[in-house]
């Protein structure tokens, strides 16, 4: 199933992400040429029809797009900067997960060496690339994006937040923050009723869908924030929300409480500084500006 | 609109959610009895159809099931322990926000009072009442649950968890922990985008569907706490799971890392016990048993 718009592209690093990425894109028809630092976990690939290159030089200089998904910043600089020279007007797109200062600086790095860069961030596990609900953000190089975006596409759904390539990853880390935050908080819930004999499967079942209903919440927060005043009528206060319940049910309960009193001290921080009729919303005055 | 089987019931305690339940029982046909501690309060209901009993002993002596919605469990005893004879062989619902041992506490009050009791928790605000989404969990007697289910159901979904009074306040303050848990984590991802020039409007338009997304993983996080293997192969471990990248970028963002921190010690605590390559829902071991 080759065509005439088939690419040739590079993939650098095959662990569990690069492997589906690599896949996704042989899988579509293109030629693609793989590397992994490790020996043998191109082999699969190669079963499916990528080529495999010897260095990472050698992936380098089979042409077209390279890209990087590697373990981190360090390893990607590891990899790329003996390649700086081989890099010239070439084009590169790194989705291996970093900060935005760490994307920055990787693309400073590009355009030292002559490269067009864009950066990606990966909303979504390996099994889930090329199925739907996986999402890539991009940021960085608006030309690299809309040329290729084609094999973007055969990932997931294909966001693009501007020239800053720190961007990307800034709102791939906040939304993580967002996930692993609500996972505490799903694990603090599981871990309260476990002790009367509610199984964690019983928990998710309700778990799920009521956090999913107050998603719906954000919208509103996000008007009272972006409107700058938290006084407007009709939000739940924050001394209505102390939590003092939730903190002396989880005692109760014989588990840790420091999961509920990190959001009591978000609120109690605002109360304290008399905006105690002020909406919920105004917890985020608590994590803008340290206490 | 008034039919053969409407009852009268009355509701004690007429505040944003007490309105809003005897509003749906008045709507909806029933002869219903309200009381409040401050005047006024009764006024629309009253033109809608409701009366307004000067005592709350008035109110019981008026008959049928008694629902009782007050701010906090000191003010439900502060109003019901004078009223204790009047009760014998009556129906009390108590849909007040209490800890779970609060709720046994009033039921082995009226118990003793010779009332049967169910307790209530409203997962729902005052305006969702008997809207889509709405959800009310009780516990406590079964008799009084069945009897008068067609009276709840005017409120929202109806879920019964046993004869235990204390495990709807359980579960409500369970799946509200997880609440706040994620508002907060969803002002923390708003608060790291903010100094980027991202609005907290932008920032919910993809973090509602993105975290509504990873509820989907609370069921595979639950089979594995269940399970009570968290060795079994195919899970994100504990050591990938660190966090460093989150709170490094929220420091560099200039924010707050508290909301991070909590989850990474969360984290940490299991890595250090020697965990590391265990699956992530093994964070629950560190809430069970405060460190
Ligand atoms: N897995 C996920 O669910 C997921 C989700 C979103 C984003 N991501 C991101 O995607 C990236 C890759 O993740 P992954 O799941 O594929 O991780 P992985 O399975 O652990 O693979 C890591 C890859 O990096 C390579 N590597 C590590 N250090 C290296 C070095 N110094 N020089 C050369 N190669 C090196 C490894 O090569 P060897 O085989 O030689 O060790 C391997 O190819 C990460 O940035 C991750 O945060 C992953
Ligand atoms: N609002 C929500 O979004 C929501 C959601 C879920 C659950 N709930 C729960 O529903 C219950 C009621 O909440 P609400 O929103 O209706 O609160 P509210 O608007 O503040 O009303 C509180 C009610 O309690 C009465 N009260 C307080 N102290 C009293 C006392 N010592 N003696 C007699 N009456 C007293 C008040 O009477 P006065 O008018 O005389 O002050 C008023 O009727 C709470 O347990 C709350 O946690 C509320």
């Amino acid at each position: 199933m080759t065509h005439d718009d088939d690419i040739q592209v590079s993939v650098l690093g095959l662990g569990e992400m690069g492997g589906a990425l690599a896949a996704a894109l042989v899988a579509a028809g293109h030629r693609v040429t793989v590397w992994n630092r490790s020996p043998g976990r191109a082999d699969r690939l190669v079963a499916q029809g990528a080529r495999a290159a010897a260095t990472a030089g050698d992936a380098v200089r089979a042409g077209g797009p390279v890209i990087v998904c590697l373990l981190d910043h360090a390893s990607v600089r590891e990899v790329l900067d003996p390649l700086a020279a081989e890099l010239a007007g070439r084009t590169l797109v790194n989705v291996t997960t970093t900060t935005p200062a760490q994307a920055r600086e990787t693309a400073a790095w590009a355009a030292g060496a002559g490269a067009a860069y864009l950066d990606g961030g990966i909303m979504a596990v390996p099994r889930m690339i090329g199925r739907p609900g996986a999402s890539v953000l991009y940021s960085g190089s608006a030309d690299v994006f809309h040329e290729h975006r084609r094999l973007f596409d055969l990932w997931g759904t294909s966001t693009y937040f501007g020239e800053d390539a720190g961007m990307a990853s800034l709102y791939d880390l906040a939304l993580l923050a967002g996930m692993y935050v609500m996972f505490a908080g799903f694990a603090h819930g599981a871990a309260m009723v476990a002790p009367a004999g509610v199984t964690a499967g019983e928990f998710a079942a309700m778990a799920a869908p009521w956090l999913t209903a107050m998603t719906g919440a954000f919208a509103g927060f996000a008007e009272v924030i972006d409107g700058g005043d938290y006084t407007v009528p009709g939000q739940q206060s924050l001394e209505f929300s102390d939590l003092t319940y939730l903190v002396a049910a989880s005692a109760d309960q014989g588990v840790s409480t420091e999961v509920v009193a990190m959001v009591q001290r978000l609120v109690r921080r605002q109360v304290d500084a008399g905006h105690g009729k002020e909406g919920f919303a105004r917890i985020i005055e608590s994590i803008r500006r340290p206490g």
